[in-house]
């Protein structure tokens, strides 16, 4: 890819002008706006021997080469960390969000209890599975529009946006419908025709990285959906697989630095599923959160032993505000902040 | 899930009258006949508690557990090897089958050039990839429909059935109308809406384990498409992720007679991905079928040099000839044979 | 094994009695003062039969079994954290320890530049490498006995201890007269007659986790010190094999709390190895302390560039400067503190 | 390393020059006679820019770099594969060479009952441990010198070579002393001290692959060996760590091919560890024989049920008898032989 950057006295006629050219020679241009510059990244098939000619177009500095396998998402690209927001809530700034609630949408009564639970204690935002993708195929896979249903009343009362997986493309506008945010889960990391769809629903996107993806087949999922258009992707680190049976994946904690080394995207890890067991979530969410990533998702139950899924790795309410309470201290030491709940207001 | 075994004295309408309770039960039986006898597996969330009262429907003999977490896949289900036929080819007889052809269909004429050698050498299936799962967005994709239409002239011209891979719920049925067995591709073994959507079709299926699917996993996913009501699996490994980089995968050469074992679904290796070298791929491929494998899916292309993906695991023309020169007198070795060519009989 | 456990009343004749008994039966005990009470692991091949009769004897409260395969290490035997002293620093309180240091010693100069940036920045503990296993036979393998002395000049100018690894049964004795801490590097975490030798000589042992050890084949390796009479080992997690290729190898984080669940040893993390990346190093230090490590063992070299090993994982002086002061608030943030140097005091 | 290479009309004065010049530069040398001509490779610290004078001694061909860091190993210094001879038993020529026996030494008697069967079906050389490595300080290690001499004298009833595990240092002489070959267990690998030991001892050394060790780091810990002094080496896969649990290790096949091309040393296949399971063994030995290996080495126990160790993974007396009848044929198709039992003859 290259990137056309131009000048700041670059007017929007200028920048029009190169956009046209760009297009007419066969590439789809994505413009980002940095530093009060304007920088366009040039994909497609067009010919690379022509792109010199913009150079001569008024208001263009310079060509720039992003020898990486993915572009849009790349730092070269963007130097600076992109913001995502789900409703209000800015991932990839200062702040440290945590979302949270259980594996599965059970009941209205369930996610209820815990939602205000997760609000109360400091969650921002909400989780929980309506379709549920499950290793075999008779355990039980979620409730599915109802879920949804229960999602945004719980949201309605909660005030707190939600998050939940969307499984296949012909569910992707349903599940947009009611959800904040688009989970594209691990086993879908690779699973183009999806990551495709969500990018050209341009909701906010949380892309878990798959069992046994390198970091670049992670970065270059999220470039299906960026080269589709959508530019709201929050990467999530949630374990890949290991030889450990203690655990139930290994948690790749390095690469949160080497992910917002590498990407301008925002980072968060899942310590749940990374670990497999509610012993090692906190320990393991203030070790991420150490790590500078931008946020947490996290399972929370309020009867954890009674969860139709996942129940090993919830934390119960207690512990959950216990989390949060241990993660104010941590984030200002790392120069982040976790939002006060408003009675600490 | 619970398997009512029939007398072999059983009558039709015994069968019958036992269908009919099953599904009043809230189950879906799954009928087999192996041996003389039926056998009818029971899957759903029926009451188990129920079931006892089938015993005394006439024709009944017995009821069995299946206790592993797969169920229409496991030898217990089925003692007997399940044989696949792929237009007039079965899988998981004697013989030992082999699949050859390009990675991608790239046009007209590298097909019939590969695909008439193949088929003079001794390959009795023709693969080449139309939709192809990239890792970057900006890889060559495939030719879509047209890939699908050199498939079938191809067919026609040599006669040989043709696999091709679908990446999507939405393109089974167009895949369907081209293809003689649908390919599930590594990425996409836990797409559990594509394995529901094959499931449905009953064209063959060949499923690829996942780069990081332990048996139990591959088995499951299996299980998707035997539960949509398709038993024409034939199983491919094809190399897992590991540690070493000289290769590109790593054969797991174990799973294929314990997945003879567990199962009674064949079982054929993929020694192009498995190892990423054209220069292990023959020693590898006699070692499938050493190890018990059913058959081959191996990449070959005219001019692998300048193949537009995955060339440097291809076997050019000549050593895909000298490949199926040695596996003559090896699956001879091991009590299996391969079909002559017809220059040869 | 099982624990025979004293009442707090019983007397050192009483406990006396109970030793001479279990030596009687076959065992070797292990004595633990724990709460003011005693506790008696029995190790050996006596009969399980006769234990029951130390029941009836003065001062035995009880008979507890420990039913993990590892048994001293295990927090079953001893409930309470094991603290282990280098010289007079503690591993296991409230202090993060930090040990820092080149890979290898290259000259008395490179040691003392070193060791003195170190110090001052609040390092503890000086590592340097006088014996360097190698991966291959031609690189370099380390000063020997010169690198020895030179450590030992280090230690008599900077007050801190050092370690060093010993790499062989043969060489123990001679590193022990000069190091404070023997180091049992990750391709000799089953090397058993190294690890019996260095429990022969008592002095601290750090072990570093295999590259391909499971959490209980660690803990196991250090049961081979413990049964050989050395209580004082400090567990290193320092990164296991996995399939990325950016990082060196992967951290396993969720170890650190892990492996403090279930033994009562402290637990150091080498981010250095587990990276083997510069830029990384810091935020996986400060990730590693916010899980519960008791310390960090990190390569500092004073021009990482110019090192003769493992440059490229090194600190240098004004990075490893950085990285203590950033830890500092981490540690108070978790309840732990790091030793203020002298000028800070 | 430079190899220089002799003209077949040099002298052996002209050689011996070269021996020495190449010594006073700083260099051992390492003569290789192939194909009528000498090759010396020379290793160590000399000047590589005085190597070029060499060029201008009599009878020197010319020099060839050898650039992969595996040197005397290395394919490029040796074209031909070596034969290394256990006894009279060739490894690395026309034959197939089985390797079979307990996983440990238990008796005398347990030794001749399988020591019997085992030459009686075809089985050429015995193993048995006598020093065992286990993971737990508390398992059962071996009967130690007494298991040596078991060993001898059972060589001396069935005529049959035998090898044997040194684990440390200490132990080499007194190993060498009663077995034909030296095991270096996979755990040893980079157990550099023992590599250098059994490199100046020089009887055959049958060097295992470590759980975690890439092909590079398995050459170079045979290049250890090598540059010590003994050019005996058979190197044996024996499986790798991986994630699937329904195996006890991952038995890389393609090494098997891929060692051969890269290395001129023979390679030999452990099934019973890389399997852990004795249903698989048969079907992987048949595998690792089409792949190319040059030889075998099979747990055997008379009654494995009832074996001290790795009872699991032994074949009994008549399995291994059906695994020897079924490697005839095998052995065969793929151009090599394996040597009739006197019965046979």
């Amino acid at each position: 890819m290259t990137v056309v950057t131009m000048k700041r006295s670059a007017s929007i006629k200028d920048i029009g002008a190169v956009l046209r050219t760009v297009e007419s020679l066969g590439f789809t241009p994505h413009v980002q706006h940095e530093d009060g510059a304007t920088r366009i990244g040039l994909i497609g098939e067009g010919s690379p021997d022509q792109i010199r000619q913009l150079l001569s177009l008024p208001g263009v500095a310079g060509l720039e080469p992003v020898a990486t396998p993915y572009k849009l998402g790349s730092r070269n690209f963007r130097k600076a960390g992109t913001e995502v927001y789900v409703g209000d809530i800015p991932f990839g700034g200062e702040e440290v969000v945590v979302i949270a609630g259980p594996c599965a949408v059970e009941s209205r009564e369930q996610m209820m209890i815990t939602a205000r639970a997760v609000a109360g204690s400091g969650g921002l935002i909400l989780r929980g599975g309506a379709f549920k993708p499950r290793t075999s195929p008779y355990s039980f896979r979620g409730l599915g529009r109802e879920g949804l249903e229960i999602l945004a009343e719980t949201r309605k009362e909660t005030g707190c946006p939600v998050v939940t997986e969307v499984l296949t493309p012909a569910d992707a506008e349903l599940v947009a419908q009611y959800a904040d945010m688009l989970q594209i889960g691990a086993r879908n990391m690779q699973n183009y025709s999806l990551l495709e769809a969500v990018g050209r629903i341009r909701k906010p996107v949380l892309l878990k990285r798959g069992l046994m993806a390198t970091i670049e087949e992670f970065l270059l999922a999220a470039e299906y959906i960026l080269a589709a258009g959508n530019p709201n992707i929050i990467l999530c680190e949630r374990g890949v697989r290991g030889f450990e049976q203690y655990t139930r994946n290994a948690l790749d904690i390095a690469a949160v630095p080497l992910l917002k080394k590498l990407s301008h995207l925002p980072v968060i890890v899942d310590p749940s599923h990374a670990t497999g067991r509610r012993d090692l979530v906190i320990p393991v969410a203030l070790a991420a959160v150490a790590a500078g990533a931008d946020g947490l998702i996290v399972e929370v139950h309020h009867d954890p032993d009674h969860a139709m899924s996942d129940g090993a790795q919830s934390l119960n309410l207690e512990q959950f505000d216990d989390m949060m309470s241990r993660l104010i201290p941590l984030s200002k030491a790392v120069d982040r902040r976790i939002r006060p709940t408003s009675q600490q207001n």
